[in-house]
C-alpha cells in the first residue's frame, strides 16, 4: 500500500529541504518505498480535516491504510521498523540508534529552533543583540559535544542510520549560519549525509513542489 | 538482569519529581522491572566516565549488561518495548503511541522548557515582562490542541501507554505555573496519572533521595 505524507503547498524555507517532510521523504526514499504527497496551505493545516490527522496543525502527516500518524520522528521510525536499511538488526544497536534519534530532536534541535525563532520574530527588537551571543552559545555547547562523540567517525554508531538521517537534517538547520562550519567534521557528516542518493531525491521532490508553486504548474 | 539508571545527587527541582530519571522509574514501577540508582553530581556529570554514558553530559542514562542508552523518551521506549503493559498490542496502535511520545518531547516539551528557561535565566532582564506573554502564548496554543484532543477521554489514544507517561510528566512542569488549571481536562488527565500506583512509586523514590541529601542520611 502507499502511503500519503502531507506537505507545504508553500514551504517556508523556499525549497531548502528544511521543512519536515523532508525527513520523511528521505526515509522513504532510503528503504525504496513510493509515496504520494498531498500538499496543504497555512490555511488548509488549521482546518478540522488537517487536524483530525494532526491535532497541531502540522506538517508532515502520513497515511497507510487505516493508520496516521504525524510526528516526522515517530513517522521516521514506523518506516525504519517495517522496512529493511535504516536500524541495525542487533537489538543493542537498534537501542542505541532509537536513542541517537531522540537526541536529534530532543537535545540538538530545540536550541536549534530557538536562535531561528528568536531571529525571526525579535530581530528588530531592542535585546535581541543581548539575547543572540547566549542562544548561540547553546547551540555551540550541543555541537561541541556532538562533534567530540562523533570523532572521525562516518556516522553516529556504525552503518548510516535513521539517526543520523534525523541528525543530518538538524544540522542542516545550520548551514547557513555559518556555526556548522566552525566543525569541521559536522561539516564533513552533514556533507555525507547530503552526498547520499536518497537524499538527493528527496532534495528534489520538495524542491520541484516549490518551483511548481512560483511557475503555477 | 537490573539496570541502573543515573539520577541528580541533588536535583535541582527539590525532589518535585521534575527531573528526567522520574519518567524513567515510573516506566520501569509500571512494568515491575526492578532496578538501581547511581547518583551523579552536577561536576560528575561533565567528566569523561560520565561524558561515555551520555555525550551531552545530563541524567538519566541506562544501563543494562551491555547496552548503554541515555534520553529519556528513548529510555522509557526501550522498557517499553521490552515488557508488557506500556504499548498496545495491536501494531497499529503501537505505532500511535510511538507518535504521542514524540509529540509530548518535541512538540509540547520545548514551549514549556522555554518559558522555564527565560523564568530562570531572564527573570531580572528588561525585556522580561515583554518577552513572557509571548512564551506563555505559545505554550496555551499547544495546550489548547492537545485539551480539544484530548476531549473527554481517560488518555490519549485507548489505554494507558507510555505516550500518557511521557505527556504527563511534561505537563506536570506547568502544575505550579497556574496554566494547567486552565484546562480541566488537562489537569484531570494530569490528576490521574499522578494516581498511578507506579508513579507514586516512582515519585517516593526520587524525593527520598533529595531528602537523603539534605540530612545526610
Amino acid at each position: 500500500m502507499t502511503p500519503t505524507i502531507t506537505a507545504f503547498e508553500r514551504s517556508p524555507d523556499g525549497g531548502k529541504g528544511l521543512a519536515r517532510d523532508m525527513r520523511v521523504r528521505w526515509a522513504l526514499e532510503e528503504v525504496g518505498q513510493p509515496y504520494d504527497v498531498r500538499l496543504v496551505s497555512f490555511s488548509e493545516m488549521k482546518e478540522p480535516a488537517h487536524l483530525a490527522l494532526h491535532p497541531f496543525g502540522q506538517i508532515p502527516t502520513y497515511e497507510e491504510g487505516d493508520l496516521a500518524l504525524f510526528e516526522s520522528g515517530a513517522i521516521v521510525l514506523h518506516i525504519a521498523e517495517r522496512h529493511a536499511g535504516l536500524l541495525p538488526d542487533d537489538a543493542n544497536a537498534r537501542a542505541r540508534a532509537i536513542t541517537w534519534m531522540f537526541a536529534a530532536l530532543t537535545t540538538m534541535e530545540p536550541p536549534i529552533v530557538d536562535r531561528e525563532v528568536a531571529k525571526l520574530l525579535e530581530g528588530d527588537e531592542t535585546w535581541y543583540e543581548q539575547r543572540l551571543p547566549v542562544l548561540e552559545e547553546r547551540v555551540r555547547d550541543r555541537m561541541g559535544q556532538l562533534s567530540r562523540r562523533l570523532g572521525d567517525a562516518d556516522w553516529l554508531d556504525g552503518e548510516f542510520s535513521a539517526a543520523d538521517l534525523l541528525m543530518v537534517s538538524v544540522l542542516l538547520r545550520l548551514k547557513r549560519s555559518g556555526m556548522l562550519g566552525q566543525y569541521t567534521n559536522l561539516s564533513a557528516y552533514v556533507a555525507r549525509g547530503e552526498a547520499r542518493p536518497a537524499y538527493k531525491r528527496a532534495f528534489d521532490a520538495q524542491l520541484a513542489v516549490f518551483t511548481a508553486a512560483f511557475t503555477g504548474r
